[in-house]
């Protein structure tokens, strides 16, 4: 088992793969497709066999990751994992046992440490599709997953805003929020994620302006200087289970509540943050449609956040359409970037944004309660959030003398006309989040869709209800296909009906 | 897209795979680890995508099966696949939806095609943990898991024995069941799998004495000359969406009631099987626990039976300890052939076979009610059995002669010896399952467990209770290490308690 050269095999995939010749593959009992264990000094990692014949018998070669983890080994030990140590967890949980706190520590530990392959995975969150964790389960896992990753410690207190997304064009609340509230000095280093299911994640839309992977030092000094960044959590190592999590989640294009729940508190616990605005939007087409489920949801975030120690506000916002008039990175980077430099924008983005930057002015006492909106319009009006926004883009290695127009969007365009004389009557959050993601975003930043109407704008016959980006002609007639098939935008006349 | 020169990749995964250069995948939209589609004249086959920077940038690698699918393409046209068409089917059924006729139809041709990874996959299978298919729903499965492979049809009434597993030991009964049938006259073309969570598979035992891999022709002809044969079900490609469910199930560990009701059936089907008998053991650690779950599964399998023009007889078997005295494929092969060569054996397994031989028999008329057991206990005791059993070991391609000391076990072996004077009180199907499989079975033949002693008989300290065959001492001392901790043999004093 112990002895094997280590050479860097240069392929790569979305996990470590571990090269074996198929005669020493046999020989230690490990299989194609199966798990191997490979380290040295009791310090394992996981990956996914291949068998190459090209490969010397007393080597295994194993991509980037993998190798830069083992460079201290001079020799490598290579053992076949049939089911990891915690695997018994995982199987009560399939038999619908709840899990204990010893559990998810060992379960998320194998997690992390790569020993469980995609399936299994998916058979864990799949479990919470069905049958949710419980708040005792949810806080070990909640609690595994920072303990097995990256803590930023802070010198002061650490504010934070998160929606849990589910509205097209919600991506770019984040790049007002973090601004105005940075602007009154308060230290706001939000971490955010990429697309999961939806067309744009606040780190793909930050993106367009700025770098948004940097280490934990790096954010922790940027923030110190900034007072508030906008980084992707993904490359900081913050409870790195969430970025195994999400993949497989993005693979199923399911986001169990409970898991959902576990990463936003799990990152933001990993950044220290003690003060967090939680933002739950919901209505038709929305993660969360109705009221009493984002009510519900509202008290599984508000008791998690009294086990962890958490301050914690969630506002229910209005989420039955699309937010601004931009969906997809690009668009909604020049969104925010227009609506910063201008001082006002779309009313349905402008709103939401000193909502929530208010709530957590209020949180911190920088403003009373109930004028907490009005402190955050004020810097968006005045410019302050323009000028901090650019501090933070300048600190994030971005141009901040980028303009609306200096944006690239995608090639291909193409804008849908009103059919007739009317009023917008709705525009399904659905359709167009399945259409942006068709035309290519959130992998092909600059597409995306624009609305030129949102409901209850008058239209005229001709006039333009939105247009669609994509890179490709295909992508672009996919788009179409499903906005004119869905009736993503529905234009009623006035007079809805004239009986005999 | 179109245009890509094919190339052999010299890699084995256990799914297809599709190597691309890293410019040409970002150029396409593909990702690694993501699915394309590859084909040619719109015949598609989807492989995962594995970036490699030595690949030409008009041509994708790809590994042998898929390789030889694609010989007849001169160029192949490469697409991404972010969701397969039939993925919204999917998500509904994560939803706790049922599903159409249409749905199963569109998922499983899709599944076959390669478009699902196995997260998708283990989606859908742990849905059926929570959420089992409804008696429409596990139809629609079988028959479209039926008619997306290959059918082999017999001039003449086709009849199979086929036990639902779970108890270790079971996958030598078809050893005896198969010959003792045939020797009647009546054809038994029976398909096995290998184990899935199980020490031993019928297929991976039979494969001991001979070849189990043939193609469907093969497998007709020498089944019309034999009367008997015993092949992998596997290799045949009939119902071949089950090789993939029982790919991504064995990583998961688990065995869904509903698929594997879908697996067997499907498979049956596909051989045209009209006359079935289905065992399902129950006990203590088996796949069944109680009686009441074997007579729901029994309603289960015969209710389909129903829709599906079977005619089926279903035994509910004792599965409370080990069937025979041997766990694991090397050891089970030589207790089947020992027990036709003697015409007796060890009483759980011959009256297990006989009984469920004798159902067939019953079924073909060849005996009366309440006599086809001592009609399959005659073709056994009379060397009958014996005889077609070394014509089916010659057709498949083994030695007829083999003596069970010829069948090679593993190198290390420990004996456990008895404690103390007593009776044995219990055997644990599940930690001698375990030990077996930790021992080496069913990946090395050779390992497993044999039993010196079962449930009632009476032992003194020191006599040997059962030896561990295992391929390493790491694997033997894990196997015994399971053994001890788990107590998996009892041996209480004949006098249990004495009161002051």
């Amino acid at each position: 088992m112990a002895g094997f050269k280590l050479q860097l095999l240069d392929l790569e995939a979305d996990g470590d793969l571990a090269a074996l010749n198929p005669a020493t593959a046999s020989e230690i009992g490990a299989v194609a497709g199966g798990r191997v264990a490979i380290g040295c000094r009791g310090s394992l990692y996981g990956a996914r066999v291949i068998l190459a014949p090209s490969i010397g018998k007393d080597v295994v070669a194993v991509t980037k990751t993998l190798y830069d983890r083992l460079r201290d080994c001079s020799l490598v030990e290579v053992k076949p994992l049939e089911f990891p140590e915690s695997f018994d967890a995982l199987r009560r949980r399939l038999r619908g046992e709840p899990l204990s706190e010893s559990d998810y520590k060992r379960l998320v530990g194998d997690i992390v440490a790569g020993f469980y392959d995609e399936a299994q995975i998916a058979g864990f969150l799949v479990s919470q599709v069905f049958n949710p964790l419980g708040s005792d389960e949810l806080s070990y896992l909640i609690r595994a997953m920072v303990e097995t990753g990256v803590v930023v410690k802070f010198p002061e207190v650490v504010y934070d805003e998160h929606s849990i997304g589910g509205v097209p064009g919600n991506s770019k609340v984040a790049l007002l929020v973090v601004p105005i509230v940075a602007s009154h000095g308060l230290l706001i280093p939000k971490t955010s994620s990429r697309a999961i299911t939806s067309p744009a994640g606040t780190a793909d839309t930050m993106e367009v302006l700025a770098r948004v992977t940097f280490t934990p030092q790096e954010v922790h000094d940027i923030a110190l200087r900034t007072r508030g960044v906008i980084v992707w959590g993904g490359a900081l190592g913050l409870a790195p289970a969430d970025d195994i999590f999400v993949r497989v989640e993005r693979r199923l294009d399911i986001d169990p509540t409970t898991q959902m729940v576990a990463s936003i508190l799990a990152k933001k616990l990993a950044m220290s943050v003690t003060r967090l605005v939680v933002d739950i939007p919901f209505g038709s087409g929305a993660k969360v449609e109705t009221e009493d489920a984002a009510v519900g949801l509202a008290s599984l975030f508000l008791g998690q956040a009294k086990r962890l120690g958490l301050t914690m506000r969630v506002a229910l916002t209005y989420g039955g359409e699309p937010i601004g008039v931009s969906i997809g990175p690009a668009l909604e980077a020049r969104e925010a970037l227009e609506t910063l430099m201008k001082g006002e924008g779309s009313p349905s983005y402008v709103e939401k944004a000193c909502s929530l930057a208010g709530l957590v002015l209020e949180m911190a006492g920088v403003a009373p309660r109930g004028q907490g909106y009005g402190a955050a319009c004020e810097a968006l009006r005045s410019g302050a959030a323009y000028r901090k926004f650019r501090e933070m883009i300048e600190a994030q290695e971005g141009d901040p003398d980028v303009k609306p127009e200096d944006i690239r969007l995608a090639r291909e365009e193409f804008t849908l006309a009103a059919p007739r004389d009317g009023v917008v009557s709705s525009i399904s959050n659905r359709a167009v989040s399945l259409a942006a993601r068709a035309a290519g975003a959130p992998g092909d930043k600059g597409a995306g869709i624009l609305l030129h109407a949102k409901t209850g704008h008058r239209v005229r016959k001709g006039d333009p209800l939105l247009t669609i980006y994509a890179s490709s002609k295909a992508r672009l007639h996919e788009a179409l296909r499903i906005i004119e098939e869905s009736n993503a935008v529905v234009v009623e006349g006035v007079v809805v009906k004239v009986l005999p």
